[in-house]
């Protein structure tokens, strides 16, 4: 399922953690949070943490942009992993030749099979990051928006058949049908852009944590809700629509941000934007993945076949 | 460097903890401890855990050796890993399909490069565990010993000579010669037989625990020290010996069991077995690794650099 890339020695580690004043080192574990980074759990004489690495998969240039919405949004009481500054205000460090960051350890389990409950408190906790970041003024554009599902189309091409027959015509009409229909008007902002149930962590029915705010971005705030439609509310091997789940999403998130008439009547078609993101993704992962790697390659046609759905409603 | 095989959803982690008396899933972190099994991290309201699923590079039929093991010997003080019973007193459970365990955390940091201090403690730590295990009842052969290292050494064949030109002469000449000179009445005990630094966790010169038993057999008593003075007592990419660590891991030995003038005689011949086995298993791994795979590969050379240190001191 995952890789940790880089080693870290103790030693490396303790010259590290002198930097800061979060104690000394009692226990130092890898772990298998996303496969894009090296992470660890640390354990000091003063709290726990993760201590992140960032590979190659990450643009070293968008990392000040990832910290700083993770410093603003946990200032503001959103239950997101938050960075540790060192001594001199540096959150972002180099460890063993990589950019690095201490960030704060959040507890929580996130889980496979959602509640109408649970949906709804991570709909909430979304429409509290977004009222939470309408003041954040650093942006990012999105890459992985509709110009970049067209050149991604265009990378994978017709290799998208030997995943499924027919998947290079359903990418190519899709990606059409978008571009003429895709909204020009809905209100942007600071949007997570893949809050999948792997990225929020729950204590029983409460969010404790949302993590992994790597494709973070400015795009269509309505998208990001847009994309925990596609995520969270199919079940089961053949993706069954779960309507409660869905309607709890939405009714969460109504909690804590206005949602205006335009942007629920457009969650559909930009949920077909989303099942077309992570479709072309994964594709390409597993157009590009050993089939015998240690690294688990997702189905991309779980996205295929939730296209459906989405496309019945709009 | 590593992989977790195995996912445990938050649901089946709960139905799981719910056979024991150790409180409800805090978090819950896939680490990447050993790559033959996947662990993880849990804490729960009541402490953390390591949780073992053993994967196939585990016999099932060895698991309650290695548990039965750990048990006794974290009985009787020494810092090892300990497994929980469930309500019915069973360490040994199924989870996703798989053998699992539930083993208490230890605190602390394995060092990659170790001081003579940490040197001396591990030793004593591993005289310590020798005691402990003296009255330990089960078996449990060693695989890897002299008629392992043949079998293995037949199934590598010449690919050896992939690795590195006259690699597969060498492994011939050290079986040769080893097999006529292994010694056949040292005492014998219960091991660990893998006891690398990556195994020691210290908190700053202390050892606070022994883990990865899943090499643990019944051969000679001082093959374990030998295996100590071959993993502990090299630096750098030419594998300099430092005297002055070896000296310090069989004093510290001797601070926490005897080690008689014939077994103190014979470390030089059975580090160069402990040679010939990592070398070997590291070959096999070498050249049935895909180069592209996400697992490092170690490199089975710098115990062929080792042997002559041996080799010249017997």
């Amino acid at each position: 399922l995952v890789a940790v890339y880089t080693k870290v020695p103790a030693e490396d580690l303790n010259a590290f953690l002198a930097r800061y004043g979060v104690g000394e080192a009692r226990s130092f574990k890898g772990i298998s949070e996303g496969v894009e980074n090296s992470n660890y759990l640390l354990s000091t004489t003063t709290g726990r943490f993760i201590l992140t690495l960032y590979e190659k998969r990450v643009e070293a240039g968008d990392l000040p942009f990832f910290l700083a919405l993770m410093e603003h949004a946990a200032a503001r009481g959103v239950p997101t992993a938050r960075p540790v500054a060192d001594r001199e205000g540096r959150a972002l460090q180099t460890l063993c030749g990589r950019p690095a960051a201490l960030i704060r350890f959040l507890d929580g389990v996130s889980v496979s099979a959602p509640t109408p409950a649970q949906a709804a408190a991570a709909g909430e906790a979304l429409g509290r990051f977004h009222a939470a970041t309408a003041d954040f003024a650093q942006t990012r554009p999105n890459a992985l928006g509709p110009d970049g599902w067209a050149a991604l189309a265009a990378r994978i091409g017709d290799g998208a058949d030997r995943i499924a027959p027919g998947l290079t015509a359903l990418i190519a009409s899709e990606l059409a049908a978008l571009a003429s229909a895709w909204p020009a008007d809905l209100p942007r902002g600071t949007i997570h852009a893949d809050l999948f149930p792997d990225n929020v962590l729950f204590v029983g029915d409460k969010v404790s944590g949302l993590i992994d705010f790597y494709f973070a971005c400015t795009d269509i705030r309505a998208y990001d809700l847009a994309v925990m439609l596609t995520a969270w509310s199919f079940e089961g091997p053949m993706d069954r629509h779960r309507p409660e789940t869905a309607a709890a999403l939405v009714g969460g998130y109504r909690r804590a941000h206005a949602l205006s008439a335009a942007e629920e009547a457009a969650l559909p078609l930009l949920a077909r934007g989303s099942c077309l993101r992570f479709l072309l993704t994964r594709a390409w992962d597993w157009l590009n993945t050993p089939a015998d790697a240690l690294v688990t390659r997702k189905d991309p046609m779980a996205f295929a076949r939730r296209f459906a759905h989405f496309r019945d409603a709009t």
